[in-house]
């Protein structure tokens, strides 16, 4: 099925080289992010923001459907009603700023057809590349109505894949949000280390109401709340201790 | 609940500060790392290998409860099947290393443990920490036995929510997998930018074979494979083209 596009390379001519870095500049901003959870109320330049934002939807993502929205909520009354659904979280309470990160399941389709109208216009796009989006995607990510259509793929994939090695998911709603907040977070991530690199900081929170939330940005039913990133500077006493992590043997492992 | 821990801070006399960091060299590891198809076969040295799979469990996560695992899977005849049950994609083939990254729904509770135990040995950790990983969390995380505790956390949460901000997941199976693959995946993204950082490149893979994958690497049925990455160097013709981000005023929004 997906196999012939995944497992032969198309004829291309477009070459990307890699810049020279410094390592040590990226290993800081690593090392310095810490979910901080005081922030000093000195406000984030726009500018910086925006970036930050920016650089958020560079992240990686499933077929490149970007299924991913972040929210910066900026209206007073949308962002005090924000903080009381953060629980009244200190870190969303200081934060200077406080952006929803958002996953969505039902939006692949439109993306799909974006990508077939940019694929339209560009030259020399390999036909493996049109047919992905015009056969395989609306396959592989379409449940039907009450996942029926997920359920039938269910037993398709369980009998074939008896004898061979066949792509499992997402085979049910809940699997599509696994999908959805998958490049979701990958994105988040980026968000959170590039604030760390312009010289601000962040607290991902997972402590919030999430139907306030929705009915707060009044999103859709299909949307997934992944985060409430809360970002600012840190403030004195605003990081509670040293960095906590167990033996890293317990968690990379050598197979 | 959780309330009073969320919403006041502990007193604490630790500081760190942040250090001075050149954004522009992270920009340009946020802009250089694409998804790479093609890699040209150098081998990732063991210490910079490391190095990035050290800096993917500093990412944030969900209570520190570190619910991810990353094996490096090097035994040619592991890789060989890995290869296989990720469809045998160029990406797979050509790879220096490939790196599994696996999400853990059943190993909270060994880490609050952990928690607990450090918290044990040190000074001044304030009572509020501990109670959360001695009461909040099981409470929290707890599904019991075929998700009943999950589903009359649901009911509680539904009813106590009609009066205030309550937290209300996760409270089923499906739940916890989006729980534990959130952070993985923030993991993983400290792992693919780390690479670039580093001079090497990455691709995460989606299409490949979970249950394949789980056998090759003997997992618990708990874990929950969230990317099979793909490490090496780009080779020429490794990425396919320019980077397609749809108009960003469909995904970065001001509420």
């Amino acid at each position: 099925m997906a196999n012939d596009i995944l497992s032969s390379a198309p004829q291309t001519d477009y070459v990307e080289k890699a810049p020279k870095i410094d390592p040590k500049e990226f290993q800081k901003v690593i090392n310095s992010r810490r979910s901080v959870r005081i922030f000093d109320g000195k406000p984030i330049p726009e500018k910086i923001m925006e970036r930050c934002l920016e650089n958020a939807i560079l992240a990686p993502n499933s077929s490149n459907l970007q299924q991913w929205e972040f929210y910066l909520v900026q209206s007073p009354a949308r962002k005090e009603a924000l903080i009381k659904a953060c629980l009244d979280q200190v870190a969303a309470k200081t934060a200077s700023e406080l952006i929803v990160a958002v996953a969505r399941t039902a939006t692949w389709q439109s993306r799909a057809g974006e990508m077939l109208r940019i694929f339209g216009k560009a030259k020399g796009v390999p036909k493996s590349a049109v047919s992905y989006y015009k056969k395989i995607v609306p396959f592989v990510y379409s449940q039907g109505p009450l996942g029926i259509f997920g359920l039938a793929k269910r037993f398709l994939y369980f009998f074939r894949g008896l004898s061979v090695p066949i792509i499992r998911e997402p085979v049910s709603k809940s699997q599509m949000k696994i999908w959805a907040v998958k490049s979701t977070a990958l994105g988040c991530q980026n968000l959170m280390l590039s604030l760390r690199a312009y010289g601000y900081d962040s607290c991902p929170m997972e402590g919030y109401d999430s139907k306030r939330i929705k009915r707060i940005l009044d999103l859709p039913r299909d949307a997934v709340v992944v985060l409430v990133i809360a970002a600012g500077r840190r403030a004195k006493g605003g990081i509670y201790g040293e960095r906590i992590r167990f033996a890293k043997s317990e968690f990379i492992k050598k197979a």
